[in-house]
C-alpha cells in the first residue's frame, strides 16, 4: 500500500509516491499553467495515473491522494477558497481530483500539510501539540493539537504570520499594518540586510554579496554573521528578536510541546535555535519552572511539500 | 444529579450547587485567608460538605467539583503551578479536595473555566472553536476546540493576554513589553481614560468621574461617548481599535466560530460588539467573502466563576 502526495505551487505541480513509512519512491513533476483550473487538475490526474501506470502500481494500492495547495483552502469541504498564486477562487478541487483518478483524495493548505508531515514524518514525531511556522517569503504555519491538524470549522486557519508584531507598523499584504511576517519572513530579514548594509559599507556582508545588493539573500547576513563580523551579528541579533517575540505569543497561547521551524533559514540549526531560547529564556511568560516549548528545525526539507501532503492520508488512519 | 462548582478568589472562595442545566441552586462563601495553602482546602472541603448536609444532598448525588483558580494551573497533573494571587506554588489541589471531600474534583485556571462554561451553558452553546478573552485588571483568555478546552501537554496555556501588540512598547508583567493586555484590558482603558482627561479639562468624562480622576473605571469613557463627547468617543475609538487588533490576531490564528468577549467591559454589549465588527471587516486577512467569526458577549456575567467551574464536570460528559 502507498499514498500519494501532491505539492502545488505556482511553478509547478509535483506528485511522489510515498511508502508508509513516508520515503518517496517514484516522482512526477508537470508545470503550472495559466490554463482553467479544472483542465489544470484534468492534466495533474493523467500525471498521476500515468505514473502509477508506469510503476505497475494498481488504484487500489493507493491508500488516497493528499494535495498541499497554496492559499485559503477548506480541507472539509474541499475547495481551494481562494489562492492569490493560482488565481482560482472557490474551486472544488478535492472532488474534481477525486473524479479524475477515482481516488480518495484529501486537500489542506500548503504550511498545514507541511506541519503535519513534520508530526508523522519528520522532527516532531513524538509529539502531540505542535506549532509550524514556515519562514520564507512569508511566514506561513500550521497548528497540531492531539496529533490532529487543527482545520476550525469553515478552514482558513493558521495564518500564523499574519498576527501583529507592531501595531501601526509596516503595511502588510493583507491589509494590517506591523503584521509578524512584514518583520519575520526571509523576505524581512533581506531587506533587514540590505538597509544595515546601506549604512555600513565595511561589512563583510558586501563579500558575501558579491557587492551587490541584488544577490543578498536569507543566508548573507547569518555567514557574515558567524565570522564575526559585528555589524552583520546585529542585524541577525534583532532578526532573531523579532523572529523570537512571534515565538513567545504561541508559546503564551498554546504552550505547546514544539515550535517547528520550516522554510530556508531554518537551515541555521543550532546556530539560530540557540539564540531563539535563549530569547525566550530570558523573556517567557510565567515563572520559574514554567513548561518550556523546545524550538527545532524541520528535518523533511525540500520533500516537505510531497511528504507533508501524504501524510494528509497517513493522518487519517489515526482517526 | 448536581454539579459543584468553586470559583477560587484573591478575596473569597465561592461554592454553588448547580443543577445539570446549569443553574446555581445553592451557594455558599468563605473567605481566602493568609494560611498555608492545605489547610485552605481543608476549610473550603468543609464549606462545600457543609452545604450538601444542610440542603440534605448527598455525595452520591454529585457528579464532580470542579474548581477554577487563578493563576497557571496544570489541569492534568491537578497542580496549581504558581498562583501569584494567591501565593500557592506546585500546590496539589486536586488531590487534596478529593481526600477531603471524597468527591471527584477537576481543576482549571478561572480564565479556561469561564470559557468552557459559556460554551457548555453560555452564549456559545451552538457552537465548536471558540475563543474567550476575560477583558478584566489584566486579559485572560480560553480556547475551546472542538467543543473541549485546549489544555496542551503540560497546562498553562491560554495566556491570551501575553501576546505582543506593540513590539517594544509598555512594560507587561510577565516580563515581556507590549503585550495586549497594556492595551486592553480595563486597566489599560482606564489609563487611556486619565490620560485623555488630562490633556482635556472639557470633557465630559470629569462629570462622570465627579471631577476626580480616582473615580475613573471602565466605564467613564463609554458613558461620555454615548452622550456625544468627541474626546471620550476618541478614547473608545483608540481603545477598541487596540483590542480589535488582538482580537484579529486570534480571528487568523483560529478562524473561531465565534470569540466571546467577558469581564466588565463586555457589559458594553453591542455598542462595543458592533465597532468591533466593523473594524475588523476593514482590516481582516484574506479576500472576499473569507469565513467570519462571530464577536459575543459572554452571558453568565457574575454567575461565570461557579458555573464555569461547575462546566469543567459537565464538559467530562462529552467524552
Amino acid at each position: 500500500m502507498y499514498y500519494i502526495g501532491v505539492d502545488i505551487g505556482g511553478m509547478s505541480i509535483k506528485t511522489g509516491i510515498v511508502s508508509l513509512e513516508g520515503e518517496i519512491l517514484y516522482t512526477s513533476v508537470i508545470e503550472t499553467e495559466k490554463i482553467n483550473p479544472k483542465l489544470q487538475i484534468k492534466k495533474l490526474a493523467d500525471d498521476i495515473l500515468k505514473l502509477l501506470a508506469e510503476k505497475g502500481i494498481k488504484k487500489e494500492e493507493i491508500l488516497g491522494i493528499g494535495v498541499g495547495c497554496p492559499g485559503a483552502i477548506n480541507s472539509k469541504s474541499g475547495k481551494v477558497h481562494y489562492s492569490s498564486n493560482l488565481k482560482w477562487t472557490d474551486f472544488p478541487l478535492r472532488d474534481l481530483l477525486e473524479e479524475y483518478t477515482g481516488i480518495k483524495v484529501r486537500i489542506a493548505n500548503d504550511a498545514d500539510a507541511a506541519t503535519i508531515g513534520e508530526i508523522i514524518f519528520g522532527v516532531a514525531k513524538e509529539y502531540s501539540n505542535v506549532i509550524m511556522l514556515t519562514i520564507g517569503t512569508g511566514v506561513g504555519g500550521g497548528i497540531v493539537i492531539d496529533k490532529k491538524l487543527y482545520l476550525g470549522t469553515n478552514g482558513v486557519v493558521a495564518e500564523l504570520g499574519h498576527i501583529t508584531l507592531r501595531n501601526g507598523g509596516l503595511e502588510c499584504g493583507c491589509g494590517r499594518r506591523g503584521c509578524f511576517e512584514q518583520y519575520a519572513s526571509a523576505t524581512a530579514l533581506i531587506r533587514q540586510t540590505k538597509e544595515a548594509m546601506q549604512k555600513n559599507k565595511n561589512t563583510k556582508m558586501w563579500e558575501y554579496a558579491e557587492n551587490d545588493l541584488d544577490k543578498v539573500d536569507g543566508k548573507t547576513a547569518f555567514l557574515a554573521a558567524k565570522c564575526g563580523d559585528k555589524c552583520a551579528k546585529r542585524v541577525v541579533e534583532k532578526y532573531v528578536s523579532y523572529l523570537s517575540e512571534g515565538i513567545l505569543d504561541y508559546c503564551n497561547i498554546f504552550r505547546p510541546d514544539a515550535i517547528v521551524l520550516g522554510g530556508g533559514i531554518s537551515k541555521e540549526g543550532r546556530y539560530l535555535t540557540d539564540k531563539i531560547v535563549k530569547y525566550l529564556d530570558n523573556h517567557d511568560y510565567g515563572y520559574p519552572g514554567s513548561p518550556r516549548s523546545e524550538i527545532l528545525t524541520a528535518t523533511l526539507g525540500n520533500n516537505a511539500g510531497i511528504i507533508g501532503a501524504a501524510s494528509l492520508i497517513a493522518e487519517g488512519d489515526f482517526e
